[in-house]
């Protein structure tokens, strides 16, 4: 019998627990042992809580137990949960998190403190889509040429309602809040933050790159607007979130932001709260996994898969992909300024003449030419609006022209930019 | 240093060889040991194949070499594969194979020689899409309450291209085997048989259930015309062979047959030559797994993925899903008559009063509903196609309503059937 703890009993922590009850014998039969929650640890045991396990509010039950074999760390946060994961693997506990923040910051202080005992973390990256599984394994002969991944359900369904409905971005921000979709101080989730902690965690895996959240790209959906759904419509594309990570010879990018993509693409028609993400290798091409990316049961289904795999094998491949250092472990992160791509302006202006050849010529400046142009009225009077979108170039190019754009006295408001996802 | 052989050097066994010899340094860095081919077997050693490796025709070269670790099947067909599999096995070689056909015969015959030796099979089912893994161990927490999956390619390229260019099939299979999607020989293909082996495959992972081919229901893509993509077209469904694995209480059905199936569902938009399987877990709800489920380097990348774990991790979960058994297990596979779907029916008939009456009474003697009824005028004077859907019922029902609405002499053609998925 193994016996497991859960540290943090919440909505994820009571599904962990429901699983192994419901599925008991299903999960013997395929992990070849019986699996026992045998304690929850909580901060607040006046709470109810929908679960038959024994609960405590002292973690050092847990921590100093040595009848555990297993902790699941599901309290969240940063500090706090890395001082308890430390502890539980210093007590030669094997440990599942679901903590994507925690890994974001701490994956490789956690591999080294681990060594040969296991850390799953399946449940981190797009709840119950197994896709850590994937790179570390199912696709462990490629070079992982490109990760993009939908890995946000909350700026997906918002995404996908401007889109399909035309609603402005005020409106569907509160609807997902009455929906329970979004929180109500929704900037991590808007903001690409939480995306971002998804990306580093793949890209350890695909790159062996120790990047930080403050180290990459990150913008978030705030600015979109229905003109910017127009555009997209009219000429064949959607607005997607996305986190991306791209090798080129000796760099890796990685980012987070909103992108317009072709909406033939497979990763386009991922709508609503769902979660996917495209992988492609140099030999296996484009492969893509979907799924739900959130939610009690879907994330716990990963943790459970987890707990079952370290009860199978114990650590039967390296926590982060890595058995030993290699050249692409020593990939250089790509600088953000140096980033290639299209991108989408939106501007406002006032409707007079020259205007448009002022902004034709700071872009022409700058290098940059100019692939579509939509113009249209605005709702105020004597101004419009000027959508383009330009071929290739420099994130520093398209800064240093936007700046200089805005300085036009013509340009009634910021510049807002989308870049162009090919 | 890991020694490797492969028994077979076509051209996935050329792509196997590129790989390991294109990813050394990598794999090496993820597998944690350096992964050399050191043989290859082939029937005639005279025609030029594209490797370094040396090859010989003389197959007991592999199979009584010590020094050699894993065998790779990739000869294909049943009886040779499987005593080359079996005599490996008995001298004590890890074994990866790619050959459905073989484990939709014998995959617990060789589980039962395996015992504690790892086979690997990635490749065998959906190329280069880790789907094995992925039922193995990221959704191993879940009762697997079905699988849908479209998994041949062939089929899938011809069927996206009736339905968007409104070409005939006979048409369509001419460009198929001209572009060489599809064999001289298609009826492995269209005929569904293909998709069967994988579909058994996957149920036992899911299920621990053992059928073979010739137990299940398979029907091909032959008969489908563009009478039944356009009535498809007019309610919003996709023409699409899937391969189907549903659990209900007691039973397991498994079935590989075209579908209808509403265009607006993930699988659904799975077009061309590409391959996705949807997987609907207890806890987990639905995931899918999408991308190229042929080619030569595709379907290597999934050799050398099963070769990789195999040197890091041995047998990390049990070839076949389970370690022991278990009530799962002992489900049994639904008879065919007893399977329930809805139905769409094309009929060509004569166009004079009483023959939609006469079609309605036997239906409904048959205690079958009419949902949709579509009806144009045919190509030939004085005839009609009616197209029509049914609410829910045993295939036993459908089928013999149509032995009696075929005896009708106002029909002028058989009755042709395709299932409603839902």
């Amino acid at each position: 019998m193994v016996k497991v703890a859960i540290i943090g009993v919440g909505t994820v922590g009571e599904s962990v627990a429901k699983i192994l009850e419901t599925n008991k014998e299903l999960i013997c039969a395929r992990a070849g042992k019986e699996i026992v929650v045998t304690k929850g640890v909580v901060k607040n045991l006046s709470k109810k809580r929908n679960v038959k396990i024994p609960l405590t509010d002292d973690i050092n039950e847990v921590l100093n137990d040595d009848s555990i074999d297993i902790v699941v760390e599901l309290m969240g946060g940063v500090d706090d949960a890395l001082k308890v994961v430390k502890t539980a693997l210093t007590n030669k506990k094997a440990v599942v998190t679901a903590n994507k923040a925690l890994l974001a910051y701490h994956r490789y202080d956690l591999q080294a403190i681990a060594k040969e005992l296991p850390i799953g973390y399946e449940a981190s990256v797009a709840g119950g889509i197994p896709i850590i599984n994937a790179l570390k394994v199912g696709l462990s002969a490629n070079q992982i040429m490109s990760i993009k991944g939908i890995m946000n359900g909350t700026c997906n369904y918002m995404l996908s309602k401007m889109m399909s409905e035309g609603v402005q971005y005020e409106a569907i921000l509160k609807e997902s809040q009455e929906l329970g979709y979004a929180e109500a101080d929704p900037a991590f989730d808007v903001g690409g933050f939480d995306a971002a902690h998804k990306l580093l965690i793949l890209a350890s895996i695909a790159y062996g790159i120790d990047a930080k959240p403050e180290d990459i790209l990150i913008e978030g959906i705030e600015d979109i607007n229905s003109d910017d759904m127009e555009f997209a419509k009219e000429f064949g594309y959607c607005i997607k979130l996305l986190a991306i990570a791209k090798k080129s010879d000796k760099n890796v990018e990685l980012r987070v932001h909103p992108v317009l993509i072709k909406d033939t693409q497979m990763i386009a028609k991922i709508d609503g709260v769902m979660n996917g993400i495209s992988v492609i290798g140099d030999f296996v091409g484009e492969t893509l996994y979907y799924g739900p990316g959130a939610g009690g049961d879907a994330t716990a289904s990963a943790v459970v898969s987890d707990i079952m795999e370290i009860v199978r094998a114990g650590q039967s491949s390296p926590m982060l992909g890595f058995k030993k250092p290699h050249e692409s472990q020593i990939l250089k992160l790509l600088p953000i300024d140096e980033i290639e791509s299209e991108y989408y302006l939106r501007m406002s202006v006032i409707d007079k003449p020259g205007v448009l050849a002022d902004i034709a010529k700071i872009l022409a400046n700058h290098d940059i030419s100019i692939d579509r142009i939509l113009q249209k009225p605005n709702s105020f009077k004597n101004q419009a609006k000027l959508l383009c979108s330009t071929h290739t170039c420099k994130e520093k190019q398209i800064k240093n022209a936007i700046k200089e754009i805005e300085k036009l006295s013509t340009l009634k408001d910021k510049v807002s930019m989308i870049r162009i996802e090919d």
